[in-house]
């Protein structure tokens, strides 16, 4: 079936021989790495495991593989919801676990180099006392730094700050045949030719392997304080959205969450939100230099929040209370996991103006289908995260119902102007509701990019394209 | 020599009759379209110019001339200062000067929909009482915003805002072939896919011919101020950079100026600037909801500044002392041009911290090679416009030294981690230096890519790569 050559006993020694300790086959390989965080998209087992260290070893990994025509599936943390880092074609799992040094935190270009394991809640700590900040903001936390750009990560804090994309100036990155090639640097622009850097970003791992990333930091806004509206319904929540980007107070976050996906969150984490008078929630939080610099587009926020139909203005301004809401919000994805026995997920973005009119849809296509649907996502950016939960379902109807829900949830976001997916990428779940959504002449140029960056398709095959 | 064709009378006569006053050959081309504002880069004068109207038009001259292996020189105002839009290989220069209405302007999802051929001047008329704008703010006003878009143009305001790329949200390009596919739209973030409206931004027109562009639109601040801060000299101006860009101000422009460039300015405007007191300046503004909530940035910003060296803060907040300012600092680019029979120049991007470094480096080249040396910048993303000017140079003394300049500027730059070009591009003067500075393999992939999109290199060949 696969072009890819399975791993012979040869090429494991020669692996294990090269990084002793690093390289695990048979047996050994844990089965945490046959899936990610969607286990729906199956399980599948790679020839070995490989654990490196530095870009020499990488280098070498994927000249060996490029030259035996082993596929290689790059991973991170594994916390991906689309199948992006399992191996379909069996081969090696190169996984950056170990690659996890913050190499530099250059205070006055306001840039950090890290290796691409770095996990995004421990990076943090390295900035600690320089009075910067790494504004990318996914809600899995123990993601990779080097997963989140090979997605595009997005995350809560988007609206104001951009996606990781927006982060990424350098990249030092190894080709399928083991060369290795420096993308930007300490740049904040460029117009130096096409613009490889952003091409690697959001590729998913099937252009290049990443080995050390440039990321731009930015002052840390000293405080921040979020306001929690109540609406009637989530009609009324989402119309509200335009009105709050467009009043010029530039909210870091606008995230919109219902009742029943905030009762999910209760159960899970055993904690009450502080608020049970509505339906529908918007949460936007503004980030400024002081509390009295936040004030003016606090009351401005307010004033405008009453006139267009919330039923009151919840100020969240001490550490508690922000918790008690952010946690909630947090939880989200966990707790609809934990609700019911298996899901699927749809993550497509929308024109903001469309996100109504999309819920909307999506709670019909489940009424049809017989399934229940439960979302919540980015106001603010028209980024949507709707989950299909099989419930009681029987595995036969779940695998029937589930497919046609997905069916119609891309097709009514591709009529809306949407695409595919706004911060969660493609992987291999994906794909084909991106070919439908970009048609045969993009795919084909995006097959052409593929073949100029790995004329053998080592990297990462069956994902995106 | 080339492998194109030229055109014969039957090609002219196709045009001709397909768009009727619209197709100009032989002596009925204006000599405006031999050369952009760099002439110092050569003449070259195209088989035809064809003022398209239409995308089905821009269409059918692409599908014609990749049939019959014409070269297509993709041109809108001529503003650009790296031979970008001239004909190398003759045939058409396909002029978008035409194409220049703004389509839509959508204040819920807060975005425009243009032709390419909308003046930078003009668009802001169509955005008039929706209180929204669009940032991007390249000096040359009266460019097109299609090919802002193809050079991935800068400007003053990209410290805060970013650049062009953070704008193009949407695109519909027709490929060399004739195909018209879609890019994005009015999504505000994706992850479907290699981003092929980043490859698109910045490519000079060598992948695809851009018909139509939705940009992003932001609130526009109501109020702004400006911050004259003099220093003794470039180093103490530039050294103070950091402070200002980290002190969590977010200033929207940083320039700097020296006296040498400011009394050209004086010249040609025939108008003193507000302050003659050092040789260095540095320019910063602010934008924000009111002046009161801009007032906690101006005083830590004056205090700031004169605990690191400013001789004063010249506070300008009145329309006037912000034009005297401002409209000096807007006619660098003239006011150097007339001040000498011919220049060439450096556009590179280096770490913000090696600006200062930079600067002096090319004083010291223009003394090595005995050349005038003019340079001013957006200090506050590392952007530096450098002039070499000929000056009293004969001919012969000239085109040897500028060489040398400029070999010797991009090693520099290349050596302190900088990229050829920061803003304006590569078209066909920086090829050799963007050559150098990516090496074979990049180059080798950009090649790749552009086969990807233009198997044939129809679409403005000699360009880029």
């Amino acid at each position: 079936m696969s072009m890819f050559n399975r791993m012979t006993q040869e090429d494991l020694n020669y692996f294990a021989s090269l990084m002793p300790g690093r390289v695990f086959f048979g047996d050994a390989i844990s089965s945490d790495y046959d899936h990610d965080e969607m286990t729906i998209y199956g399980h599948y087992q790679p020839d070995c495991v490989i654990q490196a260290l530095s870009t020499e070893e990488v280098s070498a990994v994927l000249k060996y593989c490029n030259d035996h025509l082993i596929a290689v599936t790059p991973r991170g943390a594994g916390t991906g919801l689309c199948g992006g880092c399992v191996a379909l074609h069996g081969g090696v799992v190169l996984s950056t676990e170990k690659m996890k040094k913050v190499l530099e935190v250059d205070t006055v270009n306001m840039t950090a180099t890290v290796e691409p394991g770095v996990l995004l809640m421990e990076f943090p700590k390295a900035l600690e006392g320089t009075g910067l900040f790494y504004p990318p903001d996914p809600g899995e936390k123990t993601a990779t730094m080097g997963g989140n750009a090979m997605t595009n990560a997005g995350g809560m804090r988007a609206v104001r700050y951009g996606v990781t994309r927006d982060y990424v100036l350098g990249m030092e990155v190894v080709l399928a045949d083991g060369s290795i090639i420096n993308l930007g640097g300490k740049n904040v622009k460029t117009s130096s030719g096409y613009s490889l850097i952003d091409l690697m970003v959001g590729s998913e791992g099937t252009l290049g392997f990443l080995t050390k990333m440039t990321v731009k930091l930015i002052p840390e806004p000293k405080v921040n304080l979020s306001l929690l509206m109540p609406f009637d319904d989530l009609d009324a929540c989402i119309g509200a959205v335009p009105a709050v980007l467009g009043c010029g107070c530039e909210p870091t976050a606008v995230e919109f969450m219902e009742r029943e996906v905030i009762a999910c969150a209760e159960t899970y984490l055993g904690k009450q939100f502080p608020d049970t008078s509505a339906d529908a929630y918007l949460l936007v939080r503004l980030d400024g230099a002081s509390m009295e610099a936040l004030k003016p587009a606090m009351d401005t926020l307010t004033d405008l929040a009453l006139s267009i139909g919330a039923k009151d203005v919840l100020l969240a301004d001490t550490d508690e209370r922000k918790e008690s809401i952010w946690n909630a919000r947090g939880a989200f994805l966990e707790a609809i996991k934990g609700s019911t026995p298996e899901m699927d997920e749809c993550d497509v973005v929308v024109p903001r103006e469309m996100i109504p009119v999309f819920v909307r849809r999506s709670v019909e296509i489940g009424k049809e289908e017989g399934v229940r649907i439960c979302s919540f996502g980015h106001a603010g950016d028209g980024n949507l995260h709707i989950y299909a939960c099989k419930d009681h379902l029987s595995d036969d109807v779940w695998n029937k119902v589930v497919e046609q829900v997905m069916d119609k949830m891309y097709s009514a976001a591709k009529e809306l102007g949407g695409e595919v997916s706004g911060e969660h990428g493609i992987g291999h779940a994906k794909k084909s509701f991106l070919s439908e959504s970009m048609g045969e002449k993009q795919i084909a140029i995006m097959r052409g990019i593929k073949a100029a960056f790995d004329p053998n398709g080592i990297l990462n095959p069956g994902k995106v394209i």
